[in-house]
């Protein structure tokens, strides 16, 4: 049974990156044990771990004024981690969608905001270039990808302060220059790996300006000393990143990935444009390649327009529920055939309703 | 091949539940999607959790008065969750291992700690229960298994305060009076799932007396008021947390187990007090049931003992880095038979090297 899955996260992982996973947990590596049995410290592990490392800095092209860091607590805990070790004074946030404004909410309780941007006003459809970055402020935090909204950053600002960025719902989307940033999370249940797990990249200068007493889970400084086991980590989901990191640079890197990706998003946004009974509310420049949302024109089809979709065996399609309408999202793993495949039952639904 | 997994954490889990566990990554339910695929807010992932809420429930036989919370970080981020969450002045702890000291030693973060027993100068191998709990304070903290030392607390105290326990290691081992406990926390990865996910168990009544401004993640009640997706929660490990539950009602519940529990470990115990080359320096009254220490009585003779057991695929028995000797951690899921095989092994190497 083919299913086209464009849910927005967990989503579509690739499928050699599952069949492995799942074998994996049946007998690791020939040892006769589980993935989920192994000790975390065990040399097993301890490659795992250093692979991934090593691999996250090839694709992303760092050197080792970064480290990586393998943690739990999804975005929501880096919401309020990163005010906890780069927050003195004030910092300054770019509210794009929902995400970013949750991120604003947790570091108000750290100290000064200032919101360099918002788009809430304007539902959240189009992201300003047009703001200033005070170079007084601790860091700047923007979020390149929001998922619910289906809107993208394509430019990042200069600045000489920090950059920290939420990729959770892009990461390893695109070619960027990665080293603009000091410090970038991202939660892997999108591109990357099973949920429960997220990945830090920090440069490590930026670090131990804080006076703070931080907990120590929340300190990345004892994150990086102790190599991301200060305590046990998720070591299923760290393992299922290393599959889909060989399997990223097997597909060809980023290059490849951008360019696969922009294909599938021009396509769906194509029809999407050209098509009699829907729309997308993005402004062009801000559409996202990782999630494409489109509305009815008219309400009253939604009701056959689901039925004809669930039929053909496509999942999460429905719109984020702060929202309504429809999402697709058409992340790394998501096959070109998919993306054609609901483009079909586009054409189809226009044909039969227009 | 049959491995003895004798691991700390990460550690053995039933046959038929990682066997289920891999099946669903392959394909979950029949729906041709990979658990790992699947939505966190999908009403197949809803079931699952409510079911896995009712199971727990069940079996610590609590009622509603209780909230059953999954979520991530470990132990560790529970060590810094308890005090936002309940600590206003002062709270007591016992001080009977290395993760309590890490408790105490983030508890001070926020505020007093009294801590009322410490078995420290006694390398932790005994746990007093002469100690009085003061009234005045915010809370009692207590690990009712220390891993890394092998002791356990037999007996709790009664006190009008709420009573806070670290059980990672031993939660679902044995049967006791789960009301008298305010708040229990665990990491899944010794005697529930993977690695990755805590299990909170907190009577709702002890929140809400905090005046702090808590980051949400850190935030029980809001955890509560979001049924554990207040972010996407560690979809396989409370997946494969169910199917344990599962398995220990099937197996005939905390009776059953604490029964079994006690069998492996007196056997294991007898034979270390009886075998002329080893000894076990736990107090007789606290011996852990989970994690059963020994030692060499001569260290020369560790080069041959190693050798015996890993040829006769034995893994996980040696000690924590920070003690030495030799740790066998004997869980629910760890079969009588392979604690009769380690015997069978401790018996050979006293008639060969007595």
């Amino acid at each position: 049974m083919k299913i086209h899955n464009f849910n927005a996260g967990p989503s579509v992982l690739p499928k050699e990156v599952v069949k492995k996973s799942a074998q994996s947990i049946i007998n690791f590596n020939g040892s006769g044990l589980s993935l989920l049995e192994i000790s975390h410290r065990s040399i097993d592990f301890l490659e795992i771990i250093e692979k991934a490392t090593f691999l996250i800095k090839r694709i992303m092209n760092l050197n080792d004024d970064y480290a990586i860091l393998f943690l739990q607590g999804g975005a929501t805990l880096q919401f309020s981690m990163v005010p906890y070790n780069l927050m003195n004074q004030e910092a300054s946030y770019l509210d794009t969608g929902f995400w970013a404004h949750n991120a604003i909410k947790e570091a108000k309780k750290f100290g000064k905001v200032k919101v360099l941007f918002s788009g809430k006003n304007k539902n959240y459809t189009y992201i300003s270039t047009n703001y200033h970055i005070p170079c007084d402020m601790d860091y700047f935090h923007c979020t390149s990808n929001n998922t619910i909204v289906g809107t993208q950053m394509k430019i990042f600002p200069r600045t000489s302060i920090p950059i920290v960025c939420d990729m959770s719902s892009d990461i390893f989307s695109r070619k960027l220059d990665f080293c603009q940033f000091g410090l970038i999370y991202a939660s892997a249940q999108k591109n990357v790996s099973s949920a429960g797990m997220t990945i830090v990249i920090v440069k490590k200068n930026i670090l131990g300006t804080i006076r703070k007493n931080i907990p120590s889970y929340m300190d990345y400084k004892i994150h990086i000393q102790n190599n991301s086991i200060l305590n046990t980590p998720n070591v299923f989901s760290i393992y299922t990143s290393m599959l889909t990191l060989k399997w990223i640079e097997n597909q060809g890197g980023l290059s490849f990935l951008e360019k696969n990706n922009q294909k599938k998003a021009k396509l769906l946004y194509d029809e999407i444009d050209q098509n009699n009974l829907f729309e997308n509310k993005i402004h062009q420049e801000n559409r996202s390649n990782m999630n494409v949302t489109f509305f009815l024109k008219e309400k009253n089809l939604e009701k056959e327009f689901n039925k004809m979709w669930k039929k053909e065996n496509i999942v999460g399609l429905d719109g984020h529920r702060y929202l309504g309408g429809y999402r697709a999202s058409i992340y790394n793993a998501l096959p070109l055939e998919s993306v054609q495949f609901l483009i079909e039952i586009m054409k189809e639904f226009e044909r039969k309703f227009s």
